[in-house]
């Protein structure tokens, strides 16, 4: 088993990206900022992956498969989203390799076999969705189209971070088609809605429900709406966005129906997504200095159990009595390994789980066996116990329910301790280097402010909140008269 | 609804182009040889990807994820690979677009952003992830290595078909390591039993499960093992492959482990996949000219339920009575939508339900609720019968189930009608033309031969069945001696 985490308190992005790697979730691959997902990690995004599918089928979507690539005649078709998205695209120019003359055993290009048209890897899905939708939509009858679709998709970032900042990641992309504008932001809003009841009750993460300013807005929008989580750090991390594109992407793709008075119109659209990037918020929000804390929703096993032994006799009376406590605990829906590696030490065996997260711990030895009774180990909390034996099943089953919302509460605490109302521009600077976390401010409302906050201090608008109430004051920076609020932040 | 389609005997290929469009199943997109798989043809994806990722499960497999590109320096290592898929790799050059000066709104490839090395999109992953595993395996303790990876790969096809062949699919492919040889083919060939279950117990397609010929091996395979299906144009199609690589790929990477006597020595390998041309068998193997028939466990509603009503008053007394039947099939795990829409009238939804190969369909009307009756439709036999209300939900159950069975019968006893046995090469043009199907005939076991074959007539091996009795003959074409025959077809 590997060496002790760096702490949080030494270099908090150094344990980071220590425990990405020894808790096995994932690792950087030969692909210049391309990550490997490793089996422990998918199977974390695999949960996920369920419960979001769940609640976008109960919400009366479907799934679909686009193409990989975008022709750039169809991908600089929105302006505004082929100008945000051209910087970092991989481009596809050829496509053959043939031997290389000067080169025995190597492969080059074939320059005879380059495309007429360059291809985009798609950096999101936009352009060739809509092209596709220009076909299916006539009449209001063809609406709404609710549609989403699980893809990897490439953004050739230059500084890259597992799970944070990929150059290729997994993720979900809906896009949804509708009549009315009333209709497509009610859909734009129901999904950050579902996004956020994802985080929260699912993974355990708090999280502030927003409008992006227009800076941050993702480019072909028209309203960006987003749920916005703090880490442990005090960065905050935007784990979920959802974009109202009014008919931007109708009317580059020439979409158009005929409505229920025969008129013809732009259909309007929607698209939300998430990302592997919710394994790094996950991470970051539970994590301690002995490796990952899972909530138990997203633990691909909620328990592990690990025979302390002396010999064969031993190991075979517990495992007989672990075969019983898994059966029992699978009748009640909780999943539970049995660490029975002859090759680990029970002392390996506990820190590994600790470090891969494992909610609960069960460790019994032959003295258990006589009195009947188990160890029984919390990792959020790293606290045990000994229980009875007959206690067991449902002891576990209930604190696995506590333990998720321990988790959700104990980070709601940190997250609301870490939003700071602040009236001027040095209180500003203050709370953000020693503070850190949220700051609530009122801001003039112009680009200007905003850019000259984010160069001074780093830290940009996250959101103005859904819930925000209207409030006279005057703009932490300019002086200049708000009425509201917004939240500042440094950001992952 | 749509026309007619055209029928099996007047262009069995045109019948097929046109299903998968009519029916909901995908399109040709923008980007050449890529397709759209719509949502109703996606719901059956799904349904394959869960079964199998159950059996994959089951039998110890974990997924996880690798990069879409693969580095050209890997991708050129294992060598006969590279030779295999270099002719049609997608290739990456450059990373960034800029505006076009001389076009003004275009964009065009940033020549300054052009890569030091170039990045293949992967037509599969062996390069990449044995790359990958050599930073995995030190000892025989960290074997096996058992991974799965759902994804999409790209090859770029000259010619291509919905499903059948496409530059862009969607697949899975396993990737293993082992300690030892018989270790590896075990695990290959335990792969393509799994492959032929699913194939025959879940999609009701009777397979052949064999070994390639050399000619026809996966490029870096040592053996390649298949299961072939026959199409009932009399075409056979190659619906898995498991391959045993031998030590081919941990040479080419240099991945080697220290085994159980201190002894350093190179992996074993397999990989083994199946893809979206799943959905092209799924077709061609039950579909009729009223469109497609769908087997029980692959319909994504196995029940329809249309009401046939005059006013509102009957529509909500069929409505409940639908709701009752729909909450009852759906205690017993049967799916069933009740299509109410009041845009079609019950005709065009008939013709909608069997051309999307809707198992069962009830249809329920006001005289029903006197008698206490429904109609309930098989679309596989095209048959109808009115039964009692109160027999229906078991009436359902298991009919399903006879459905399921009686397609996989029906496919079966087509295919064995189609396996002719062949003793000279006359004989062999004759049947391939006018019977068509599988040819069982002597081969004197050279590339030679095989190649004459195929130039000749355009069959070619689609393998040597598992279960091949030694038997003394000549070669169809050669007269040389032979021990066992084969299997001939002409192919998708
Ligand atoms: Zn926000
Ligand atoms: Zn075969």
């Amino acid at each position: 088993m590997s060496k002790n985490l760096t702490t949080r308190a030494e270099d908090y992005s150094k344990w980071y990206n220590e425990l990405v790697v020894k808790a096995d979730l994932a690792e950087n691959s030969a692909v210049r900022g391309c990550m490997v997902i490793k089996p422990y990690g998918y199977a974390i995004w695999e949960k996920m992956q369920a419960e979001l599918d769940r609640m976008f089928k109960e919400s009366g979507h479907q799934n679909a498969y686009f193409p990989l690539f975008v022709p750039k005649s169809l991908f600089e078709a929105e302006e505004k989203n082929a100008e945000g998205f051209a910087k970092e695209c991989a481009v596809v120019t050829h496509y053959r390799l043939q031997n290389d003359p000067d080169n025995e055993g190597k492969l080059r290009v074939d320059p005879e076999a380059k495309l007429e048209e360059e291809l985009v890897v798609r950096p999101t899905s936009e352009a060739i969705i809509w092209n596709t939708y220009k076909g299916w939509i006539q009449s209001y009858r063809d609406l709404p189209i609710l549609i989403n679709q699980w893809a990897n998709v490439v953004r050739w970032e230059m500084r890259t971070r597992l799970f944070l900042r990929t150059a290729e990641f997994l993720w979900q992309e809906g896009h949804t088609a509708h009549a009315t504008e009333a209709e497509a932001i009610a859909e734009a809003e129901q999904m950050n809605d579902i996004y956020a009841e994802f985080a929260e009750n699912f993974m355990a993460i708090p999280v502030i429900k927003g409008i992006k300013t227009e800076s941050e807005r993702f480019a072909g929008a028209v309203e960006t709406y987003c749920i916005e989580a703090l880490m442990q750090d005090g960065k905050a991390l935007q784990a979920g966005t959802s974009h109202f594109l009014g008919q931007n992407f109708a009317k580059a793709f020439d979409v158009k129906f005929t409505n229920n008075e025969g008129k013809l119109d732009h259909v309007w659209a929607t698209s939300w997504g998430v990302s592997t990037r919710l394994m790094g918020a996950l991470i970051m929000t539970h994590s301690d200095d002995k490796g990952l804390v899972l909530p138990p929703n997203l633990a691909p096993s909620q328990v592990v159990i690990v025979p302390i032994y002396k010999n064969d006799e031993q190991l075979d009376l517990i495992t007989e009595k672990a075969n019983t406590i898994i059966k029992d605990l699978k009748a009640l829906g909780v999943s539970c390994k049995f660490d029975s590696r002859t090759t680990h030490r029970p002392g390996a065996k506990f820190a590994q789980h600790e470090l891969q997260g494992v909610p609960l711990r069960i460790a019994i030895g032959p003295k258990d066996l006589e009195n009947g009774t188990v160890e029984l180990a919390r990792r959020d909390t790293l606290t045990k116990e000994v229980i009875a034996m007959s206690d067991l099943v449902a002891t576990v089953k209930t604190l696995l329910e506590t333990i998720q919302n321990e988790l959700f509460s104990k980070a709601l605490s940190y997250r609301d301790a870490h939003i700071t109302e602040v009236n001027d521009f040095e209180t500003f600077k203050t709370v953000l280097e020693t503070k850190t976390g949220f700051i609530s401010a009122h801001w003039d409302g112009t680009a200007e402010t905003e850019q000259k906050i984010k160069e001074l201090t780093k830290a940009t608008i996250r959101c103005i909140p859904m819930d925000v109430k209207k409030e006279a004051g005057t703009c932490v920076f300019s002086g200049k008269s708000s009425e509201k609020r917004v939240l500042f932040a440094k950001a992952y």
